[in-house]
């Protein structure tokens, strides 16, 4: 009967077809599903829910597949269909000059950068997995980025969200309204809910102008608390610093011995290094002037110890290449515990520095430090383990604990043990545990009220526990 | 007992005391309440929500008490008591470099403004009722005005919230993480929820640089689109665009009739007038060589027929007297019906031309103008009664009739019908009528898994219909 709803090649019952979309991103999640379904527009995802909470089957909606937190797995029991969002792909309609896109769930943000450049315009968000992600799922994951900074995260710019609900009604709220104030904000609520609320089949979503030009430098400080200094020194001179990230120098370190053809940046050592961008979007404005007097500034007042300027987009890139290389370079040194976590802004110098001393002495032998956006108070905090430790052991035994103990820090400091990930599978016992209650319960209410069968996305961010009574 | 956990002066139940909190700013609504509770902190509203629970009785919160849609005005029964958050008005911390102030829920906007500016930063939302307006009543409408064209609703300015959820938990939101991805956002779903989903009694809000000029200018063009295409010309040239504003020369001619002292800033007649404003944050930036350069631009090309470029503050300030007039001079030549609606903002030219003349053909006699914020896509248009009706007759016949009309045509043209002032008792029919079935049921579910009770502002923005069964 559902099958009379779809087009051709909507319903994937093929094992091999369906066995790469079973296995997460990072390949820590292993789901099984025999069914993979492939609508083509938004009335077949609305006939798909129909049926699905008609036969009770649980759907997982995915897009491109590139959770970090095993988000757009299906559970290992087999009991749900797989929700490919990737053939609904269209850009409906792109309005530069009212800097509005309007982009089906499907659309991988790559491509919607090249639509809107086509234009003359930028989507500001950008992150590694550009290639594989997808509107749905950047949507569905409040995704963030390096550009978070200036233009907010997912839930900033997104203007408006079609979405099918759990009732299979549909939320139709493309309309793009700057000013609506009818109660309750849907599209909030469905940004970053991660598919558990419904299924995002589309978004209006902001443009800004393209970039005319940017500078990129490489600074050298003493201490994370000097380079909040550094940020507040820019944010006072420009609205337009995009990216403002913090490393220490071993992050670097390891950088420069996994890259064989990387150079350090600066002469000199440095205990911490921040690499930032300002840029121009109007032809005529100097972003690397003005970064340049604002470093020569900072110089001259001993705020910072040395500092070099992008000369060219090349060396640029190469800046940025180093920063987006720590991940990669640390795994090659041995495992680690990963956390993406975030503080209030003006307390994460202190977290940084404090919570890295904290864990060094609790796990003799581990050596802990966090990297990442510092201007967003956001950084990806980690735990390597010590050296000749069995990955096996080090993974199974002692990151849950190595974990616990960074959460119990974040969340001593009024953090989020989630800055930019999402809960996903990963995270839920540990949003469980930690997340304040009223938080827990509101988040249950919502759950139970949307989606009391829990059909939508099951095992993912908050699951009601009837048998644990009333809540 | 509740009075054992209160401070002397907590309970009101003096009915001269009260009865200046009956009635609304607009004087419309009248409602009836025995008991105004006066709590100066967060664990009183606490012990009043618990207490207020297990009796059962229904909480109105109520700020400033200027609400434009009845939204805290008590019920006509008399069955609930007054929440006031006015004795709650600390500034708890003001940060101006992190460009953050956490403000409680009574804290007038005036005050907060002067608190910022005393530090060097702005509070950029400001409206008509700022003397009055609070905080918690700000976040709780997602308060507009002027300048949302650049900054935003408070939508955008909320950091993070401090409220007693109805199940007397405290929802701990205030630490302004700039990226939490732990589920559904709990601040923006109760921003704008108008008090039904609990009582917020602070808000973390963002701050930007103190103003350090503006340049006001008064353009004269010929139609909706041309001022488009101006706003676009500006949009284009800076992002320092605050207030882009779109009136009628009918309206300009009420003002001037209004005002004795008042002048026309341009010489000649024009069919539409647009009042603008571009300002700076740092000294040396000029606003109005910018403003100039664009305007000299424009009239080249044939785009506007005039404009002035206000050459003082004090001229800046007539300007705007002119537009904030607007609403008492039409008031004075005889009643109208208000409306306060939002379409997108590529589409309000075309909608203000044919929604005035759809109207003057449907109600003959009567003669319709939208004016206000184009920028945004939020004009408010007014039917003026035709000349000689009655004002009893117009108010309690015609208007219900007039704004089905309206609100129909902005719900053809995708647009709300509440574009800021929110729904509280006036808007519940409309949006009953016309709230998309979708939006209706998810509202209602919301409010269910909150507030299964209905005791927080019960008959505002939404109600739960227990006769009518299951939803």
């Amino acid at each position: 009967m559902l099958a009379q709803q779809l087009a051709p090649g909507a319903i994937v019952t093929d094992p091999d077809a369906i066995a790469p979309w079973l296995i997460d991103w990072r390949r820590r999640w292993h789901g099984r599903a025999a069914l993979l379904l492939q609508p083509r527009d938004t009335a077949e995802v609305q006939a798909i829910v129909v049926a699905a909470r008609s036969l009770g089957v649980p759907l997982v909606p995915q897009g491109g597949n590139s959770s970090m937190v095993g988000g757009a797995t299906p559970p290992a029991d087999g009991s749900a269909a797989i929700l490919s969002l990737r053939r609904i792909n269209r850009i409906r309609r792109l309005d530069p000059a009212a800097g509005l896109v309007v982009a089906e769930a499907g659309v991988v943000l790559a491509d919607l950068h090249a639509a809107a450049l086509a234009q003359g315009r930028r989507f500001p968000l950008s992150l590694g997995a550009k290639g594989n992600a997808t509107v749905g799922g950047l949507v569905s994951t409040n995704a963030g980025g390096t550009q978070v900074l200036r233009f907010g995260t997912m839930r900033g710019l997104v203007a408006g969200i079609e979405a099918v609900l759990p009732d299979g009604t549909l939320h139709e709220g493309l309309a793009a309204l700057k000013k609506d104030n009818r109660g309750y904000d849907l599209d909030q609520l469905l940004i970053g809910a991660e598919g558990t609320l419904g299924v995002v089949t589309a978004a209006s979503l902001r443009l800004v102008p393209a970039l005319a030009a940017r500078a990129v430098a490489w600074v050298g400080v003493t201490s994370p608390d000097a380079a909040m200094a550094l940020l507040r020194r820019f944010q006072r001179a420009t609205p337009a610093l995009e990216s403002f990230e913090l490393l220490p120098d071993e992050s670097l370190a390891a950088v420069l011995a996994y890259l064989p053809d990387a150079r350090a940046p600066l002469a000199g050592r440095h205990a911490w290094h921040v690499l930032l961008e300002v840029t121009a979007d109007a032809a005529g404005d100097d972003p690397a002037a003005l970064v340049e007097a604002q470093l020569a500034a900072a110089l001259d007042a001993g705020e910072i110890g040395d500092a070099a300027l992008a000369q060219s987009e090349a060396q640029a890139e190469a800046f940025w290449r180093l920063r987006e290389s720590i991940s990669d370079a640390e795994r090659a040194t041995g495992p680690a515990a990963q956390h993406d976590i975030s503080v209030p802004v003006e307390a994460m110098p202190r977290f940084m520095v404090e919570a890295a001393a904290a864990c060094d002495a609790r796990f003799p032998g581990t050596r802990a430090s966090g990297f990442g956006h510092l201007g967003d108070g956001n950084v990806h905090f980690h735990v390597r383990a010590a050296p000749g430790t069995d990955p096996a052991h080090w993974y199974a035994e002692q990151v849950p604990v190595v974990s616990r103990f960074v959460h119990d820090l974040v969340a001593a400091a009024g953090g989020s043990i989630s800055a930019e990930h999402g809960i996903g599978q990963m995270k839920r016992a540990e949003l469980e545990r930690l997340g304040p209650p009223a938080r827990l319960h509101a988040l249950r209410a919502i759950k139970r009220a949307f989606d009391p069968g829990q059909l939508f996305n099951p095992g993912k961010l908050v699951a009601l526990a009837p048998d644990r009574g009333s809540e």
